[in-house]
């Protein structure tokens, strides 16, 4: 028999007019359908059929009388949200430094004290398969909590083609077992290997020969990623490491001008990456070229807000034309947070999107930054039963009511995953 | 028989160092006690015991054998969350006006389109004590959710004898029906009446001749609290407002000094006020005056980051002897958010303070500013037993993983009453 869910009429439902074929820009990023006392109907894990409820019921009789229902009243539904940009998979916490910084220590002091990305490194390489599968589950639960139905995930902490390999095995295990949907990045080209920082070609030259070709055999991982900044990848070195995971078909994903404009942005329009990330110093031609190339700004406000940094500028790169979405960041060094509500918050208060901008963010577009658009990022008949209730009565209060997390169900493939 | 309950073997129980005589000042704001493997015993109510297992069962053999138990091994328990500041009773909610301030429509048009503090006292007043009710106690019931188990309520959007009593009515009821304990008060100063903003003489006087009296013969209130800011209430008719309250019986609090240096500082400290909020732009001396008069300052970080406006300077406040506490300032306009925990993170990430002063700020702090903390506020042997669980290993990460809710359970004197 067919798995068969309803919900209906929720106080809007809110999801963007069908851009799967590629992603909203401009206006259209502020085009959303509203459904006033809006209802869905799914069946077998599909979406089968969106609007009023005496319509649904016209067309499916059937299926709606045998249908489980959830009764949406007073309340918001969107499609589940996306987060195209995490370093998912990763041992331990690093809330010592963050004690440190508040308490006025210095950058040096803390990485002389042990800290920093090498002490993510470090646990993460010291981790068991086991224990990496555990900790990076809790965040899959947890970010199903927060109305996150599709995640990316990055390597980067190992640094080594084993511990690289260890990282990228964790995450297709986890999508394999947890109903959450995962899409895997390659970052072996997340830092320089600290024994390694004054050479750092050999390194390089693994990346690409050894770890690149490595991935793609055992297809590990649909994007390769690259921190390109000063005293991390040259804009030469990220180039190498983008197209050598190209001929092995791995899509590139970049890590751009977060710190100062660096040429991240122009060389993500360059290599045709699927992303550029960050993007805080992104220059005026950078975000020019990405317009021009389809290349999507995946912007991190969370990380801004919690190194008290400035936030890129939304505003002007979607002004420009650039396709924008959002995302956590999370890791747990610079973001350590599992919310895109927040991040949301932070779009709006921050970086001068709207209410409408920032849900199509961390849908539709979120879903193009991962490649997955044409079967997630809006609630479109025939499309994945990903699907977020919220308990508030519009869009608008989703960040209005700042700093909560506002999930009362969560729906994934058509099942009910969260329940508040 | 008596209601028994034990929360055992915490990662980490948190509470301050006893300061129920006084609020934390300057060092005594880091000074926390610490337990490792944490355990609290409760009796009818009210703590019985705090302290390593092993050590509560020597001494409470019996009581331990009978007590329903709560396992918080990997989790942080704390005192009870405390909101000193909250619009609680009010109608409506202004995210439209959110909207149209996202889109760069000016305070003008907003006010123009109906917006503004007296959209939400139309509302008010018009809504009939039932609405009233049920709105502000969902409300609470959401305070619950954040780990919140008392809350000060200010009345102040009925700006008449009738809907400023309509208010506290509310409040008094929803203090006898629900679990949340409340504490009342009067703020009939909240806005000049619309009709009145070119003569608010006749309106100051109704203040002091009709509403305090009344407030004071129905013992509706605890405080008496004055917006004394440019436009709104001069210090002289604040002085006057606040002076009348005290010979009521109900003790100043203050909103002071929010949008310019205005004096409310001082008249806080002037007229023995046991708080004044906000404080953005009080004047060195002012704060000089608070710490000298044992004035609290409470600091609503929520309102700066939801109007993007600058953050009062708590680092300086606390460096010059000003106790500190922390509240969400709840209201449909400025601070549309129920929830301490993201406030603990704009106070580390954008006041300056530390993670223990920010748990100070929210626990004993808070109680001393709404005058409870012989009650609340600690967890200590003979004090309510209101009790926060959250889903973290240790106190630093309750705002290093930003943005979130941490809480795993909530006790409300001796009983459960969230579980997540
Ligand atoms: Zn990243
Ligand atoms: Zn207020």
């Amino acid at each position: 028999m067919s798995e068969l869910l309803l919900i209906k009429n929720a106080s809007q439902l809110v999801t963007t007019k069908g851009y799967s074929d590629q992603p909203a820009k401009r206006e259209k990023m502020s085009d959303l359908t509203v459904i006033e006392n809006g209802s869905v109907l799914m069946k077998d894990g599909t979406i089968q059929a969106v609007g009023l409820l005496e319509d649904i019921e016209k067309e499916h009789a059937e299926l709606v009388a045998q249908a489980e229902v959830i009764d949406a009243t007073g309340k918001l539904v969107t499609p589940g949200l996306i987060d195209p940009h995490t370093h998912l998979v990763h041992a331990g916490t690093r809330e010592n430094e963050y004690a440190m910084r508040l308490k006025g220590k210095t950058y040096m002091e803390i990485m002389n004290a042990g800290g920093g990305i090498h002490a993510t490194t470090r646990a993460t390489r010291e981790a068991s398969f086991d224990q990496l599968y555990e900790e990076s589950k809790k965040r899959l639960d947890t970010f199903f909590e927060y109305g996150i139905t599709t995640v990316e995930a990055k390597s980067g902490y190992g640094l080594s083609l084993e511990h690289e390999m260890k990282q990228l095995e964790v995450a297709k295990k986890l999508a394999e077992d947890h109903e959450m949907d995962i899409v895997s990045t390659f970052m072996g080209a997340h830092a320089i290997p600290m024994d390694e920082k004054e050479n750092p070609e050999p390194f390089v030259n693994r990346v690409i020969e050894e770890m690149i070709p490595e991935v793609a055999k055992k297809k590990l991982a649909t994007f390769n990623d690259v921190f390109c900044e000063r005293g991390v990848f040259t804009p030469e070195q990220s180039r190498r490491i983008l197209q050598a995971g190209k001929e092995h078909g791995l899509i590139p994903k970049i890590h751009a001008d977060e710190i100062e404009p660096y040429g991240g942005a122009e060389l993500a329009a360059e290599v045709g990456a699927i992303s550029a990330d960050h993007l805080l110093k992104a220059s005026d031609e950078g975000i020019r070229q990405m317009a021009e190339k389809d290349v999507i700004g995946v912007l991190l406000p969370g990380t801004a807000f919690f190194l008290m940094a400035e936030y890129a500028n939304a505003r002007k790169m979607i002004d420009q034309g650039v396709a924008v979405a959002l995302s956590t960041d999370a890791n747990p060094g610079s973001s350590p947070s599992l919310s895109l509500q927040f991040i949301m918050n932070l779009g709006c208060l921050k970086m001068g999107m709207t209410p409408e901008e920032v849900l199509v963010a961390t849908t539709i577009n979120a879903a193009h930054a991962i490649g997955k658009a044409e079967q997630i990022g809006s609630l479109e008949v025939g499309k994945q039963a990903d699907v977020a209730i919220f308990n508030v009565s519009n869009y608008l209060k989703l960040s209005y009511n700042y700093g909560m997390n506002h999930i009362d169900q969560v729906i994934k493939k058509g099942k009910v995953v969260v329940e508040n």
